[in-house]
């Protein structure tokens, strides 16, 4: 299948012109998570990470991915003739400069020889990625001209006609100040202050979730994640969504009209941008604005290219956000200790059940919640060692089945109107081996040195990453992907501009209100992983002589498994840090739990 | 004195239309380091800190500086009626910033007001400086064309007329390879291959350092700092030093021509650029290369703004070097150990010494030591509240009495043909109080934790500075300046492109033979200082399934005062790096001691 359509691609990329062609599952906004329809390189490639590149040439295919899932590439891709590529190892060539070597081999050498071709799809690769692939080209070959992008051909929309979702239709509704905590037309005024500030007159937001947070409405259009495939427009003196309108109500459409905003169809943008005149300039997200967009801008006005002027604005959660994550995170609590208890019942009871049977089982008791809008991710339910692949989902064959014995990694989380969540617990199914325990105990560690650690206010996520990372750097370990991400209300699970990541280095000042993840793990392939995962809110702690100082406000509430916990390997202050937390825990959660689920908790959370 | 200049200086703006002035100490090649012919902002505004930043305007003067001069600067700058700007604090505007705001207000607005004016002197202001002015002054007036950058001016260099330090004229002398371990002609090699992949045909070479590492040459133009101003071009067919003629005798030459190095004056090198054509590429280092050199380049040529090709190969030491930083640390240490029983000794004499003294006499015991060429930088002798200002150094009133108790910061280093050094203890000179104690513990812990931290491979400075600042956040403190730097080999104690720091974000990887020194502190404005810096090499640890890990190797050898350290502070760990530490003090540095200082130092590296 993937070999007949590559063939089948590859025989348009000939018919093209083109040498090389980069096929990835970006839509028109850059996307992290995006609808089915913009799957291409899934589609193409079968393998189905969240993060990957695939380029084709002739002759050749490679595919570029992370550490989170090398594991799941090296399975997808077997036999399908496409090397794997693990980004950011050592030795392991970039992407881009990968393609400029390939196809810089020759170029403009001996002369006569007719410039090499690569293909993009422009209306979904951002202009950062091709001024990235541009620097990649021109350093590659030596010579700027060597080289052309093409951005005119959507090779992979050509090949695959069958079975290809179509654009998604979700209704678009609004979303309650209750939750929101501020009117859309404040919201715009915060943005057109920020543009002031960046001597800009309008901006173009194409993120979905900044779209949907600034007019506070929301869609469903991917799975998960309630947004509408929409742009947001800001000029000095109106404001606009631009979205397929039959997605749109009157009743909707008059509340956006109450808060200043005009509606117009989503093809329009680009008559938008090509309409702004000498003297405007405009914000823009180069990792965000499609390079067909971004050539619908006529040269005289001056293009400020910085983050979307909502994502700082969004990332700092108001009171109503910061009650409503801290009320939804208690439903979401009660829901994991009935999936906890529920594990133990059924492995007690020498059930027969899979990787899929408990990711169902946690979906359900987590629809159980009374604010419940679903999950806000594909559960990762990995046993044994399926736990080591960080992003691992059980498939339709229903995964792995869970035995008496060694650990299971349990990452999911739901979506409720007043917030997000996202939660890891590692579970104990039985017998550890003493590496096991080890490993859930430093795990464990790890997450208390950055959970406890007080933050001096201009840190970075970059640069608090290595307080986590040191616990398993100090034993010869790491995990090879991030220690933490902020999280929406009612939105992504993924969120930034802060990240707390080796790779983060030039990410954003933490401030206060910020919500993060705390998640590191220790991954062995082949046996097994670990994940201790809690959101926690950044809080004021101290202001002195020496600084102004955060710490973080732990915002999750779960038992974490003192089957394996290795008490011994623990000090003090990570035991009085365990034993608090469970305090809370058990506080916080029990007044949703019946008396058997209340007396289960007591023992999970029982003083060590 | 400072009234007076500032006086003529605002006179002459007025003259030449400007409405605002930035003075630096900048010499044509951005150096940290300046002969003093370049130092007009310290002339100008009595403030004579390594980092500072004037901005002059009618009826008003600010002068930006960081975390290590805020207490310096406040003194030197009473009374002179310029405002102290202390940079990087919370609510402090940049500096550039500041300047667009003053000037953007009611500029371009209402129309017929020509445009403000603010100058700068080009030839010392480097290319990235200028882009960061224009782009401040963009965006705080919301009109790219409200305010002009003219570079043509140096009102400085106009009213700095009597007292003025010459031109320096340092002879440069040829630095033999043993100490080198690298011919100048394959270091070029190595250079063109950089320049390859950079898809650059060729390269000016600003910085001094480079410039001086490149050729294997050495000059004595800076104090304690053995380069000449030069610069360095590479060509693909030739390689050529740009310099004062004078400075270099036949035989220099002759080497240098056998290198296959040619020698031009150094005004030519303006032509050198203004000679480019069309199909060449020049690497350019935007923060070295003045705004002035820069327009001499044609516009037909490209320019890659990257670091300097120099700066990664320098700072990964070769066999040589690192043999050689190992010996030359071997006579400082025994050095710092004469000197720290001179202390004790003059102290318990009841001897009345100042700080002063103290620095002379360190001065002088460096100098005994059999291949030492001097300081490295002045001397760095705090007692008590003085050791709070991180870049003290005693004045010529000879500094404070150092008294039978309390703290003293000294940080020092020496010049050795075979390498540079730099190393910091903090003196005990007497009976301590609890907080001196408690602080003095906190910064040996701070030292251990990143000392004998295992780094992996990809981390960057900015990564893991947290793990030592950790150690002070957690008592909510912080020290104001970075953590650890790079150093050279008979060059600058200040070396990049590693350095740890929270301002680092965007730094190097961190690579095996980088030399960095690690040096946390706790500063107490009005009580005392605390800092203890080693040098240390990162070495290859291990290499593993979780990625390949490094480790310090410690270079500096010198006893840690003992009478400071709150033993219960420690854990086992820390209490067997600290003996451990000490054993080898004792080990490689009693060899080059008599009986005498031999039995000291065996006191002072007791087992604790």
């Amino acid at each position: 299948m993937v070999l007949d359509n590559l063939k089948t691609f590859v025989a348009l990329m000939e018919r093209y012109g083109l040498d090389a062609y980069i096929v990835t599952d970006s839509d028109p906004h850059s996307s992290e998570y995006t609808a089915g329809h913009w799957k291409a390189r899934s589609w193409l490639s079968g393998f189905t990470g969240s993060n990957g590149t695939l380029v084709v040439m002739q002759g050749e295919a490679a595919l570029w991915t992370d550490g989170r899932y090398y594991i799941q590439a090296e399975r997808q891709l077997a036999g399908s003739g496409i090397t794997l590529m693990r980004g950011g190892e050592p030795g392991v060539p970039d992407c881009y400069e990968w393609v400029a070597g390939k196809l810089g081999a020759g170029a403009g050498q001996g002369g006569g020889s007719a410039p090499k071709k690569v293909g993009v799809n422009g209306r979904t690769f951002s202009c950062a990625a091709y001024d990235e692939l541009k620097k990649a080209l021109r350093q590659g070959s030596g010579d700027a001209g060597g080289v052309e992008i093409i951005v005119d051909f959507d090779i992979a929309g050509e090949v695959w006609t069958e079975g290809r979702p179509s654009m998604p239709d979700g209704r678009i509704f609004c979303h309650d100040l209750r939750y929101t905590g501020k009117a859309a037309q404040d919201k715009v005024s915060e943005v057109r202050a920020e543009l002031a500030r960046r001597g800009a007159s309008h901006t173009i937001i194409c993120g979905l979730e900044d779209v949907a947070w600034l007019f506070n409405i929301r869609g469903s259009d991917i799975e998960n994640l309630p947004v509408a495939y929409a742009y947001a427009f800001i000029a000095p003196d109106y404001a606009e969504l631009f979205t397929d309108t039959a997605k749109i109500d009157d009743e909707v459409k008059k509340t956006l009209a109450g808060q200043g905003v005009r509606v117009a169809d989503a093809v329009d943008i680009a008559a938008r941008l090509s309409g702004l005149e000498a003297g405007d300039s405009i914000s823009c997200d180069a990792r965000k604005l499609s390079k067909w967009l971004r050539r619908r801008i006529p040269d005289a006005v001056r293009v400020i290219y910085a983050d979307e002027p909502t994502v700082l604005l969004k990332a700092i959660k108001n009171d109503a956000e910061i009650r409503g994550h801290r009320d939804c995170q208690l439903q979401d609590g009660a829901a994991m200790v009935r999936f906890m208890m529920w594990v133990e019942r059924e492995i007690g009871a020498g059930a027969d059940i899979g990787e899929r049977d408990a990711a169902l089982a946690l979906s359900r008791f987590r629809a159980q919640g009374k604010d419940s809008r679903g999950d806000s991710f594909n559960a990762i339910v990995g046993y044994g060692p399926n736990g080591a692949m960080m992003h691992y989902t059980p498939g339709k064959d229903g995964g792995a089945r869970i035995k008496n014995a060694g650990l299971m990694v349990v990452d999911s989380g739901g979506q409720y109107p007043s917030g997000t969540t996202d939660v890891t617990r590692t579970i104990v199914c039985g017998v550890l081996t003493d590496e096991e325990r080890f490993d859930f105990t430093l795990t464990l560690k790890s997450h208390i040195a950055l959970a406890s650690a007080r933050i001096l206010y201009g840190a970075t996520g970059g640069h608090i990453d290595s307080i986590a990372r040191k616990v398993m750097w100090d034993h010869g370990m790491d995990y090879k992907c991030g220690t933490g991400h902020g999280i929406g209300c009612y939105l992504s699970v993924h969120e930034g501009p802060q990240s707390i990541s080796m790779r983060s280095a030039t990410g954003a000042r933490l401030e206060e209100n910020m919500i993060v993840s705390i998640e590191p793990g220790v991954y062995r392939e082949g046996k097994h992983g670990v994940r201790t995962e809690n959101l926690a809110r950044l809080t004021e702690d101290c202001v002195n002589e020496f600084g102004r100082f955060m710490r973080f406000e732990i915002l999750s509430f779960c038992p974490i498994g003192l089957a394996g916990v290795d008490a011994s390997m623990l000090d003090a202050g990570e035991r009085e840090w365990l034993n608090s937390y469970h305090r809370d825990v058990y506080e916080k959660i029990s007044p949703l739990l019946d008396t058997g689920e209340r007396e289960w908790l007591a023992n999970a959370t029982r003083e060590i």
